[in-house]
C-alpha cells in the first residue's frame, strides 16, 4: 500500500496537458488559457475623465472662479478643439480629456448657468483623471498561459479586445462502471441488484471539474465484457473504471485488463474510504480504477480525479485545499490509513467547527450528500478531543 | 441613496422562481430541484455484506472453528439456500447475505482450504453487515425541493433509481450593454472608443451562476436604439443593462425606457464601486441597471444580480457570503458609502490575512481580475490599524 501523496505524484507524473483549441470570446468561460491573453490596446486608449464633470485647467480652478462651456464631449465623442484660459468643456465617465486642459472638476461641484460654470470647489491638477493605461498597456500580459478563466478574465479579455482564446482542449473522460449487480436508473431492480450511482456522481464531477464526460455502456463481470468496455475508450484522455479493483475473485478489472495490455503501476493505497483504488494504462490510454462503493468513489475522485482533470487541462495539479477548524467532538486514534471522515461544517464566533457524522459506513451516500466537508486524518493520528485543530476540505458553502 | 441591504431586499421582492422543468438525470449537475427527489427503493435493499468475506452463523464463529463452504454469493447473485450449523458462504462486498447467517469473518481472518475455512477471528452477530435501509428506505426524501444538485446529489439521485429531475428552468437574462463609445471585442478601435466587456463579463457571471445569458446588441445613445433593446428581452426573465444609468446628459435609460413604461423602483445606491445602479420593471419584465465601469458592474452583479438569479432559480436568494480575515495594512476612515475594496486573500498560520490593492480606481479591470477578495466596509468605518479583522468576500479559490 502506498500513501495518498505518493499515489497523487504517480498519477500526476503520467499525465499531460490535453492540446490547445481556438475558442470564442463566448465561449471562453471556465476553460484554462494555452497561451498568454496579451493586450492588443492600451487601456484608458488616451487619459479620460474618472467622472461626470468638466474639463478645465487646474490653474483656473480656484473657488469662484467663472468659467465659458465652449463644447461638450460624450464618451465615444471626443472634443475636437483646445481649451484655453477660462474655458471649460462639459464631459462624462470615459470621456477623453480635451487638449489643454490637466483636471476634472466634478459636476457637483459645480453650478452650471446658461453657457458658463461658476467653480465651488478648487481642482489640483490631474484631479479626476484616468491616465491613458492605468489599467493596462498594448502587450501587457493580461492572463497568463494556464489560468482558468473567471468572470473577470473573461472582462478583461474583452477589454484586451480579444474575441478569440487559445485554450487546452476539454479533457475527454470515459467511465465505465462494472458489475453484474449494477443497472441503469429507472430500471427494475431485482433482488441483489442495486442501481448504478458512481458513473452519473462521476460524470457530474468531470462535469464541474471542466472536463468532458463519456458514461460507457455497465460492464458485466465477465473479462470479455470489461475489455470491450474499455476498447470504447480508446480516444479519451482518461479512462476511469469503478468497482473491480480490489482482490474479490469477482474483481477483474485487473485480470481482464493485464490481457489487453494493462501496465499496471498500483492499486492499493493507504486511505480510507477507498483502499482498492487502482492506476496504470493501457497502451498510452492512462486508467484510473475507483472502488465500487459510492463513497469511497467519490472521495478518491476528489483526492485523486480532481487533481489529474486539472493536470490534463493544463492547470497547476495539486491536492485539494484544506483548511483548519476545530472538531466539536473527539475522535478515536487513527490506524495506517488517511483517514477522510464526513462530517459537517458550521462558523461560530471563534471560526470554523466540523462535526463529523456518527456512522462512517462508505455504503452511506446520503450521508456523503449531506456532507458539508470531509476531515482529512493522518496515518496513526492519536486521540483527539473536542476542540482540536483538525485540516478539513471544504465540499460545499456554509 | 439606499443601503446595498435595502436594495437587494427590493430587488428579490420582485423576483419569483421560474417554472419546473423535466431533464434527464445526466443533465441535472448544478440545476436547482422545483420537487424533492425521494428513494423509489430501499439502500441496501436487503442486508448486504460490507467486506469481502465469508457469511456465517456467529454461534459457529470461535477461533480455530472449521466450517464447510456450501457456496458463494457474488454481488448481484443471491446465495439461494440456507446456511446451517458447520457451513459457510463465500461473498463480496455489497452480497445479500444469505438465510440463516448472521454475521460475516473478513477474508483476511479466514484460512481457505479446499471446501473448508478456518476461523482466525471470532465474530459477533451483526459483524460487517450493513443493514437494509442503512442509507436510505423507499419513500424517504432524499434530496429537498430547491437544493441545487452536487455531483454527490447526482450520485444520491441515481442510487434512488430516478432517470429524470423536475428542476427550476434556467433563468433567461438579457444583457443590453449601452453607449456610442463601446464596441465589441476584435473590432477596429478609434480613439474615444473602448471595447464592450461588461456584456461578456456578465454572460459569464451569468452561465456560472446557473442563468442563461443573451447579449443583446450594443445599444448606441439614442431613445430609440435603447428602447429597442429593451424590447428584444420581452421574454427574459431578467433584463440587465449596462452603463446610463447615472445623471449624465447622455445616461439615457432612464428617459427611454421611462417612456415605454418603466417603473422605476431605486436608481442609486450607497456603495462604492457602483453607485447608479437602478432597478424597476418594464410591464412584467424586471429591470436591473448595472454601471458602465467593468469594476462596479461587477461588484454589483455579484451584490445583486447574483441574489437575484438565486432567487430566480429557485434557491434561498442570500447576500454572499462573508468571512473574517485580518487586515496586513491600516485602511482610512470610510464615508457614508459602503465599500467593497479589491484585495488579496493569503493563509499564514493564525488564519486568513487580506491585503488592499493600493489602487482602487473602478476602472482598473486588471485589479479586479487579479483580486482573490473583496474587503466590506460599512458606511463610517473608522480607521482601521493593520491587524484589524473585517469581513471579506471571496472571489477564487486561494
Amino acid at each position: 500500500m502506498i500513501s495518498v501523496t505518493e499515489a497523487r505524484a504517480k498519477i500526476l507524473a503520467a499525465l499531460t496537458p490535453t492540446g490547445p483549441e481556438t475558442v470564442s470570446l463566448a465561449q471562453g468561460f471556465g476553460r484554462v488559457l494555452a497561451a498568454p491573453v496579451s493586450a492588443r490596446l492600451t487601456q484608458p486608449p488616451a487619459d479620460v475623465s474618472a467622472m461626470d464633470g468638466f474639463a478645465l485647467r487646474a490653474a483656473d480652478a480656484h473657488q469662484g472662479a467663472v468659467l465659458r462651456i465652449i463644447g461638450e464631449a460624450p464618451a465615444g465623442h471626443p472634443f475636437p478643439g483646445t481649451i484655453g484660459p477660462g474655458e471649460t468643456v462639459r464631459l462624462f465617465t470615459g470621456s477623453v480629456i480635451p487638449a489643454g486642459a490637466d483636471s476634472v472638476l466634478i459636476q457637483e461641484d459645480a453650478t452650471a448657468e446658461g453657457d458658463t460654470i461658476t467653480v465651488n470647489e478648487a481642482c489640483p491638477p490631474g484631479k479626476n483623471i484616468r491616465r491613458a493605461g492605468q489599467d493596462f498597456a498594448a502587450g501587457d500580459t493580461l492572463i497568463p498561459s494556464g489560468a482558468r478563466l473567471t468572470a473577470r478574465a473573461i472582462g478583461l479579455a474583452a477589454a484586451g479586445n480579444h474575441p478569440w482564446l487559445t485554450v487546452h482542449r476539454r479533457p475527454r473522460i470515459a467511465i465505465l462502471a462494472t458489475g453484474d449487480e449494477i443497472l441503469l436508473p429507472g430500471e427494475a431492480i431485482p433482488p441483489g441488484s442495486i442501481v448504478s450511482s458512481n458513473a452519473h456522481a462521476l460524470a457530474a464531477f468531470i462535469t464541474e471539474h471542466g472536463g468532458e464526460p463519456t458514461i460507457l455502456p455497465i460492464a458485466a463481470d465477465t473479462l470479455p465484457a470489461i475489455a470491450a468496455g474499455a476498447a470504447a475508450a480508446q480516444n479519451a484522455d482518461l479512462l476511469i473504471t469503478t468497482g473491480g479493483a480490489s482482490v474479490g475473485a469477482y474483481d477483474l478489472i485487473q485480470e481482464s485488463l493485464g490481457q489487453t495490455g494493462l501496465a499496471l503501476d498500483f492499486w492499493k493505497i493507504a486511505m480510507r474510504p477507498g483502499k482498492p483504488l487502482m492506476f496504470g494504462a493501457i497502451g498510452t490510454l492512462p486508467l484510473l480504477g475507483l472502488p465500487g462503493d459510492p463513497v469511497s468513489a467519490y472521495v478518491c475522485a476528489l483526492l485523486f480525479l480532481g487533481p489529474a482533470i486539472a493536470r490534463l487541462s493544463g492547470l497547476p495539479a495539486t491536492a485539494p485545499a484544506t483548511e483548519p477548524a476545530r472538531l466539536t467532538t473527539a475522535l478515536k486514534p487513527n490506524d495506517q490509513r488517511e483517514d477522510y471522515i464526513r462530517a459537517t461544517l458550521t462558523r461560530d464566533p471563534t471560526g470554523l467547527a466540523v462535526t463529523p457524522f456518527p456512522i462512517q459506513d462508505s455504503g452511506m451516500l446520503k450521508t456523503l450528500a449531506n456532507a458539508t466537508a470531509l476531515i482529512q486524518r493522518p496515518p496513526h493520528d492519536p486521540d483527539l478531543p473536542a476542540g482540536t485543530q483538525v485540516q478539513i476540505i471544504r465540499l460545499a458553502d456554509i
